[in-house]
Formats: C-alpha cells, structure tokens, sequence
C-alpha cells in the first residue's frame, strides 16, 4: 500500500482487527483455515477506500474501522468460495484453502468469515449492516449470471459491464459508501464518493480482466488465459468478437488456443478497445472526485485510480 | 406444522416474506435457485420458534416477521452449503441446486441466501444483525470442528455435544432469542426462552442422527446408516464405542458396514443410550418452559419438544 503515512496506520488499525476478529476462535481447526489468506497478503485496497471515504466526514470513528474489517473480510469469505469454484491451487503465492484443507473447510470457512464480516458491520451498527447484506446479494448475483453466461462470445458488452458492476464494482461502491456513512459525510460528498467507487471498480475489473489474457506471468504470477479457457469471454474477447465474427465463431466451437486467438483479439483492436474501456470509467471516478473539497485524501482516491490504469504498463508482456 | 390456527396464519405470513425476498432479483438466474429449496416444502420450524417466542413480549411487530423470514434464510443457506459438501443429490424430494445447477449455482445461492437473510436481518434492526450474524458463525464453526473429527468413534461425547450445540442448537437458541428479542419480552422469559431453545436443538439433532442409523427409509425418505459411512460417528455410535472397545477398533479399522455394525450398537445399548441423552435435553427444554407464563403459545413449545422426540417411534425401522 502507498500512500501518505496516516492512511498506512489506519489501514493496519484495520488490520489488526481483521486478524483479530478471524482468529477468535476458540478452535485453531477453525482460526486457522480463516486467518490463511489473510496472512498471505493483499492490498487492503477496499479498507482503504473506507478509510479514505471517512474523511470527507468526521474520520477515526470506531465504526468506520468496524466496516473497513467488515468490507475486507465479506471479500476474502468471496474469494475462498471464488476458489473453490473455480479449483484454484494457488493465491497470493500460498496453497488456497481448498487445496490445502479440501472443499468442506473452503466453504466453510468462507461461510465463517462471511459471518464475522456481518458480525463486525452490525457492531458498526446504523446503516452499516442493511447496506453490507445487499452488497452481499449484489456480489453474489453478479457471480450467479457471469456463470450463466459462459462460453457466450456474442454477450452484449452491456451485459459484460452489468456483471462486474455487480461482481466487483459493488463491493468498492460500498466502500466507499460505507466510510461516508460512518462518518456522516455531506450527502453531495456521500454520492461523489459512490459514484467514484463504482467507476473505480469498473475501470479495475477491465484492467484485471486485461491482463488475465495479455499479462506477463512472470509479474502477475498467474497462467494468461485463464477466463479464455474457462469460456469467461471478457472485454478485450468481447469487444473483439464485435470487429471480428470468425472469431467469435472459433470461440463458439470451443477453440480455446491462447497462442492463436491472442493474435486475432489483438489484430483485430481487442485489447486497445478495453483499455479505452478502463479509461473510460477511470475518467468518470475522477470526475466525481472533482466534486469532493481538494485535500490529500481525495487526491490519494485519484492515486488509486491512476495506480489501476498504470497495472496495464506494470504487467503486461 | 401442527399448532393453533394463529400460528399457521403466523407461519405463513413470514412464508410470504421468505419467499418475496429470495425471489425478489431482476435475474431469474439467481431467483430460480434461490427460490428452488424453499418451494420444496419445509416445516418452517425456527420461524415458529421466533413467533412463538415473540408471544412472550408484544407479538405481532414487523421486526419478528423479519427476523423470523432471516433465520429461516439462514438456515436454507446452510442446507445450500451442506448438500455441496456431501454431494446430496436430493433433498426433500426434489434434486439438490447442486445437482440441478452445479457446484458454482449452489455455493453461490447459498452465499445469496446469507446476505438475504442479513439483509432482513437489518431490516429488523436493534440487536438483530448482531446476534443473526454471531449465530452463522457459531454455526460454521460446529460444521468445521465436525468435518475435522470425522472417523474418530473414540471422540468424548461431551465433544460432540458441543459440536451439535454449535452446528444445529445455536439456530434454535437464536430463534428464540429473536423473537424474545423483537419483541421486548422480560429478561427471566427471554433466558428461559433461549435455554428452551438451545435443549430443544440438542435433543433434536440426536434423534435426527439416532433416526440416521435406526431410521425406517420408508418413512424418512433417506438412505439409513448415511453419518457412519462418512465416518460421522453420532450419539449412538459413540456411547456404544464407550461400552464395547471391540466397536471403536472395527470402526477404527475403517469398517462401515451397516448391517454388521448395527446389530452391535444396539446390542451395547448405543441406541437406548441416546435416546436417554436426548430425553434429558428436551426434559431441559420442557423445565425452561415451567418460568414462562402458561398459556397456548408456551403450551406450543412444549409440543415442540414432545413431537421431536415422538419422532423416534414415528419413524423407527
């Protein structure tokens, strides 16, 4: 995490009560499988979003930390069901729960810290819990209609947005949301801030989806083309796909070559269409910053945005 | 459900919100498996316990409804979660979401039935996010602590006990505790309540797991002997293993055989044992009852507790 130094101690604030609250069980057969990923690592991006949403309110209250936790933790809890989905072996350079516990412990303990997200958010109390839950369903929805969608190279890139508005740009709306709400921000900064965040989250999922198919695996540390073989066709696929129909038709059979279609996706602008996608959306998170006073945490929100753009140059091959 | 005719009129009424809300998304993707288990059918046993609770406070207010949809909620997510883990191809006599839709569907309608009973959890507001949220990860971890006891017929049974306690009696005690809670009941009544509630779902999964290996298939609709050959060594099974040492080595040694084993566990009196344990709890629950008021809804939870253990002769081989 970079950033100015007061947001780095209340990102471990939060921190600390992520570990704490995910190691409190009295069973280590239980604290152990919960607190795994979270002594992997991560960027504790949507903390910090909490955190730096506060303070256009009244920052360093209690239940701004509470919800910080409570957002982090509803992630995680998605992630270790994410993994068991999709098999994966490996995350944040560790063994998943899955792989190393097996399916039971993964959906369990993913169940688990779903459940001390909640716990945490009705501690917050006030709006926390109501707003928490729906973002919940929200992701959950998002999940259930990219699975239903696979394998389909002629999805409108309409549908495409819809889902990761759901399935990712939620829980970074609600984020920001969130640290609005705790600290009683003004409701104009309030709706800037969840306009920021949901743009924010599109402009993220594009750039992470991009780099799934054009990443160097040396930096990202994951196999490209994961999507492509799953049949999860995304934006450079898909705006692709719109430019050029063999290449949709070849998807449609089932050709999954990463070394053939990578070529066709690209030749045919792909890739340079959801990079202007990511811009896009990162253009609109940046507008609604103009709305919020200029101070060094908004300009920290603008850093975010410009970090997610820059992944592009950082890892692609 | 048996019961008065208020409480039918009660049942249905929450009935109607479960249903409203788990069937309330835009995408018939998610409505459809969210909605699939609750029009199987179901006896709506904790909502009861939260109405019926309620009666020791001013019944009738929105919040019990909803928290009495939540816990219902809840308790569906689980059966989600549950039937991926062992792979049940039915329940309640239709195909489980896993075997209709998949393992992704399945994990993620029952991550959407959590956040939707939260979310009706919020709604209800007060203490009710805090205790539903706490409830689900107590519930977790009895079913992880479980998964990692599996194939051990030397476990104490006080062990098991506390692992059903978690597992199946937190649910009963939250509902109880819901409906004393929405409905400001006195203190005395709501303790008594979430004691009646706890030994009501003691002795309830004991019989469930007595039913499991002594039940008639006929008559449950389930493939008896189903815990053992997973190496979920219950009640029965355990206060056998105590008695005949011969036992716990057989099972030890990895022998599952039903037909063989069953004979030895009754021979030892495993079978009468848990009946007796289950007899003490519901003698718990029904002397709980006695600091409540007597009246038609206390005279209901009593007839909670006689119809759990009726059980046993009902269904029986």
């Amino acid at each position: 995490m970079i950033g100015p130094s007061w947001l780095i101690d209340d990102v471990l604030r939060v921190e600390n009560l992520i570990r704490s609250v995910a190691g409190s069980s009295l069973h280590p057969l239980v604290a152990e499988p919960a607190l795994h990923l979270i002594e992997a690592g991560g960027k504790r991006l949507r903390p910090a979003l909490v955190l730096l949403a506060s303070r256009a309110g009244e920052s360093g209250r209690r239940e701004t930390d509470l919800a910080g936790a409570a957002v982090e933790m509803v992630h995680l809890a998605t992630l270790y069901h994410d993994d068991v989905i999709d098999e994966t072996e490996t995350r944040r350079g560790v063994p998943t729960a899955h792989a190393k516990w097996g399916i039971e412990v993964a959906v369990l303990a993913g169940d688990y810290l779903f459940a001390c997200g909640c716990a945490l958010g009705a501690d917050a109390g006030g709006e926390v819990p109501g707003i928490l839950a729906r973002a919940i369903a929200r992701v959950c929805e998002g999940q259930i209609v990219e699975t239903a969608n696979l394998g389909d190279p002629r999805r409108e890139v309409d549908d495409y947005v819809d889902t990761i508005r759901a399935k990712t740009a939620e829980l970074f709306r609600t984020s920001c949301e969130l640290g609005a709400a705790t600290s009683g921000a003004p409701v104009a900064h309030r709706k800037a801030l969840v306009e920021y965040g949901e743009h924010l989250g599109l402009a993220f999922q594009i750039v992470d989806d991009l780099l799934d198919l054009i990443g160097d695996p040396q930096v990202t540390g994951k196999t490209p083309g994961t999507d492509l073989r799953e049949g999860v066709f995304t934006a450079p696929v898909l705006l692709a796909c719109r430019r050029d129909p063999a290449l949709a038709a070849r998807l449609e059979s089932g050709d999954r070559d990463l070394d053939e279609l990578l070529p066709i996706v690209r030749a045919s602008g792909g890739v340079e269409a959801a990079l202007d996608l990511a811009a896009l959306y990162a253009d609109r998170a940046r507008s609604a910053l103009e709305r919020l006073p200029g101070a060094e945490w908004s300009s920290a929100l603008k850093m975010i945005v410009d970090g997610v753009l820059a992944q592009v140059d950082e890892k692609a091959a």
